[in-house]
C-alpha cells in the first residue's frame, strides 16, 4: 500500500495534509549531499554541510519564508504570522560519520513542507513560525548541540569554547548573539526519528516524548595481575577481565531491576596486555547510564560501588547531562494532533539527546517521534517507511496548528 | 641469609655442590646481553641472540666441553663419558620481548655449572653428557620450539616451514639433519623457572613436573545488533558484549568445576563498533584452555557449546597441542636427587610449554622447576631468589648423576 493510499483512506475533508511525494523528493535530494557507499557523510562545517544549508535556505525562500544562515551555521526561515510571538520548529542537517538519511533532516524538511501546506491552504497563523536547521547537533566537530545553544543563548562547553574560534572563526560571545531575542518564543517542537525500536515493537504511529533521558558516562577500570595463562592456577589468579565481565553482567541486572525505563551500556572494553596467553592485568571499559530519573542512576551507581570497589574498581564520571522534561502544553498539542489524524500515539522517553533539550531551557518544548525500522540509526541502514514519514509530517503540521491556538 | 649460608648448613661431605657465585656471575653476564629498561630483549636470531650463543659456546669450551652451534642456532656442548650413550640437558637463550633474566638461561647455565662441578670433582659419568641451548624456544620469530624440533628431527609447523628459509636461510630438510643421530639418547632433563606461583604458595623448593599441559586456543565471536545505547530499551537489545561477559564468567566456573588442575583464560577481547554509546554489534575474544587431560578440555568445550551456541556463538579452534606426560624414570631421579639434598619437592604440572615437550617425543624426559616470585615471568619483574637458583642447579647436578646410574 502506498503512502498516498493510506492517507486517502483516512482523509478528512476539513483537514490539511502535507504532500508526501514532495517531502520524499526533498529528503532524497538532501540525501545526495554527502552520500557515500558507507552512509551519509555530512559532518558539520564540511563542504557537504554548507551545501545542504544553502539548499535548505533556498527551499525556504522558495516556500515564501525569509531565510538566513547565522554565524554558527543555523539556517533560519521565518513565516510571518499575525503577531510577532514565535513558534519554533526544526531539527538539524549535519550527520554523524556514515549516518542515515532521516536523522535530523526529517524534522527540517517536514517543517518546510508544513509551511508550504499552510501557504497552499491560505492559512495564516497567529504566531510567526520559525523553522530552524540547527548546526552541529551531532557534536562530531566542535561539540554537540552547538547550533541550538547559540540560538538559545546558552553557555557552551569548555571544549566548544576552545574549538569554536579555531574551527568556525568566531568567539563564543559572538555566537551567543545569534538568537533572535527581540521576538518572544512561546514554544518549540521537533519531529525526529525514534532511533530506537519501541514504536515498531508496540505498533504505534507516533511517539509523544515525555522526557529526554539524563546521561552519565564513566571510565571504569579493574586491576589484575598479568600472569602466565598456563602456569598460574585458577586459585592464584587475579584476572581483571573476569572482574570486568562480572561487572558488565551486573550492570545489566541492576538497571533492569531498579528502573525498567532506564538503560545501562558497556559497549567498549580494552584489556592489557591483550594477549591470548596472559591473564589480563587491567580491563578498562566505559559505562553509560541513561534515565529520566536521576535517583535511578544514583541507585545503580551506589550498588555497583558497593559490589565492585572491593575488587579494586576505579570509576570516574567523564560526562553528565541531566534529564529534561517535556512541556505538558506541547505534549497535549501533539496528542490532540495525533487524535485528529486518527494516529496511534505512544507516550515515551527519548533515550537520545536532541536540540529540544536546549530549547527546553528557554521555552515550552516537545518532540514527535516516528518509527525507526529495527531501531537502527547512525547507520546507512537507518530507515523509516515513507507512510510513517507522512504521518509524522502531518502530525507536525497539526501540532503547529494546535500550538497556535494556545 | 646468603645462598652460601643456606648450603653450608646442609652440606654433606659426600656430595658435590655447584658454585652458586659462579652461576650467578654467568647469569648476570648473560643478562647484560639484550638488557633494556623494559626487560631483556634477546629475540631469537637477533644480534643479541647470536652474541649470547657465542658467549655460551666459549664458556662450554672453557669448561672442557667440545662445543658447536648448529645451523638453526642450537648451541651444543659435549662432555664425553665412558660410553657414547647420551644424557641431554639444557634449555634456551632466546627471550620474549621485554623478558626476564632466568627464563631459559637458568637451565643452560646451571647445566654448564653442573659440568664444571663434575670436572672439578674428577667425576666421569658413564653417559656422555650433552648440554644444549635450544634456539627460538619462545617462537617470537619463526615459531616456538624450533631448535628442539630441529635437534630431535621432528616435523616443523607450516609457519616454520615457510619462514625458516626466509629468516635463517636454510630449508626445513637441512634443519632436520641437525640431530646427532649417531649417538643414542637415553634421557633428557630441563631445569626451568616455574613461571607460576605454586611452589611459592606451597613453600616448596623444587617442582617435579609430571606432565606438560595440552593447549587449545579458540577464536570465539558473539554477534549482536549495534544499536543506539540511549534509545534502545533493555528488552529490545541484542548485546554482544553482554553475551561475551557471561561466557567469560562461565568459562571460569566450568574450568574450576570440571578439573581443578585445569586452566581457562580469556585475556583478549574486542568489540565492534567499540563506542561508549552504541550497543556492541560483535564481541570477539580468544579462549585458551590448558589441561593435562584432553577429556577435561572436551568437557568444558561441550558445556560451552551447549550453553552458548543458542546465543549465536561462533567458536573455531586455532591452535592445539596435546598434553605430554613426563617419564617416571626422570621424575624418580629428580625425587631421589631432591631427597638426597634435603629439599622439599612438589609434584606438579607445567602450565607452560617447554623444549622438554619436543624431547619427550624421542626420549625419556622430565623437568625440574624452581620457584618464581609472585609467579611472574615474561617480564622484567621475573625473579627467582639466588638460594632457589642454587638449589635448582644442585638438584640438576644430582639428577644427572641419578640418571647416569639407570
Amino acid at each position: 500500500m502506498t503512502a498516498a493510499g493510506i492517507r486517502i483512506q483516512k482523509e478528512d475533508k476539513d483537514m490539511e495534509y502535507i504532500n508526501l511525494e514532495r517531502l520524499k523528493e526533498d529528503l532524497l535530494e538532501l540525501a545526495q549531499i554527502g552520500k557515500t557507499d558507507t552512509g551519509i557523510n555530512r559532518i558539520a562545517y564540511s563542504n557537504e554541510f554548507w551545501e545542504a544549508c544553502l539548499m535548505v535556505k533556498k527551499k525556504m525562500t522558495d516556500a515564501g519564508m525569509s531565510a538566513r544562515i547565522d554565524s554558527v551555521g543555523n539556517v533560519i526561515g521565518v513565516l510571518p504570522g499575525r503577531t510577532d510571538r514565535r513558534i519554533v520548529t526544526g531539527s538539524h542537517l549535519d550527520s554523524v560519520p556514515d549516518g542515515g538519511i532521516f536523522d535530523g533532516c526529517l524534522g527540517v524538511m517536514a517543517a518546510l513542507e508544513a509551511v508550504r501546506t499552510l501557504k497552499e491552504h491560505g492559512i495564516v497563523l497567529t504566531h510567526t513560525l520559525e523553522v530552524v536547521a540547527f548546526a552541529e547537533e551531532e557534536g562530531v566537530v566542535i561539540g554537540g548541540l552547538l547550533g541550538s545553544k547559540a540560538y538559545a543563548g546558552l553557555p557552551f562547553s569548555e571544549k566548544q569554547t576552545t574549538l569554536m574560534p579555531q574551527i568556525i572563526g568566531i568567539s563564543p560571545v559572538q555566537a551567543r548573539t545569534c538568537r533572535h531575542q527581540a521576538s518572544p518564543i512561546d514554544c518549540f517542537v521537533e519531529l525526529h526519528i525514534e532511533q530506537g525500536g519501541v514504536l515498531e515493537a508496540e505498533h504505534k504511529d507516533i511517539g509523544i516524548v515525555e522526557a529526554i533521558v539524563g546521561i552519565r558516562r564513566f571510565d571504569v577500570e579493574f586491576p589484575g595481575v598479568a600472569n602466565h595463562a598456563g602456569s598460574t592456577p585458577m586459585y592464584l589468579r587475579d584476572d581483571a577481565l573476569l572482574k570486568a565481565a562480572r561487572f558488565i553482567e551486573r550492570v545489566n541486572q541492576l538497571v533492569k531491576e531498579i528502573d525498567s525505563d532506564m538503560v545501562g551500556t558497556a559497549g567498549s572494553i580494552h584489556t592489557k596486555p591483550d594477549a591470548c596467553n596472559i591473564i589480563a592485568g587491567s580491563a578498562k571499559l566505559i559505562l553509560e547510564l541513561r534515565s529520566v530519573r536521576e535517583e535511578s542512576m544514583d541507585q545503580v551507581l551506589a550498588r555497583l560501588e558497593e559490589e565492585f570497589l572491593p575488587d579494586g574498581m576505579e570509576i570516574r564520571q567523564t560526562f553528565g547531562q541531566p534529564p529534561v522534561l517535556m512541556s505538558d502544553v506541547v505534549q497535549n498539542a501533539i496528542r490532540a494532533a495525533g487524535d485528529s489524524l486518527g494516529l496511534k500515539t505512544h507516550s515515551m522517553v527519548s533515550g537520545a539527546g536532541h536540540d529540544t533539550m536546549v530549547m527546553a531551557e528557554i521555552t515550552a518544548s516537545g518532540m514527535i517521534f516516528v518509527p525507526s525500522k529495527g531501531g537502527v540509526s547512525h547507520s546507512k541502514d537507518e530507515w523509516t517507511d515513507w507512510p510513517d514519514v507522512g504521518r509524522g509530517a502531518d502530525a507536525l503540521l497539526q501540532t503547529l496548528k494546535e500550538l497556535d491556538k494556545v
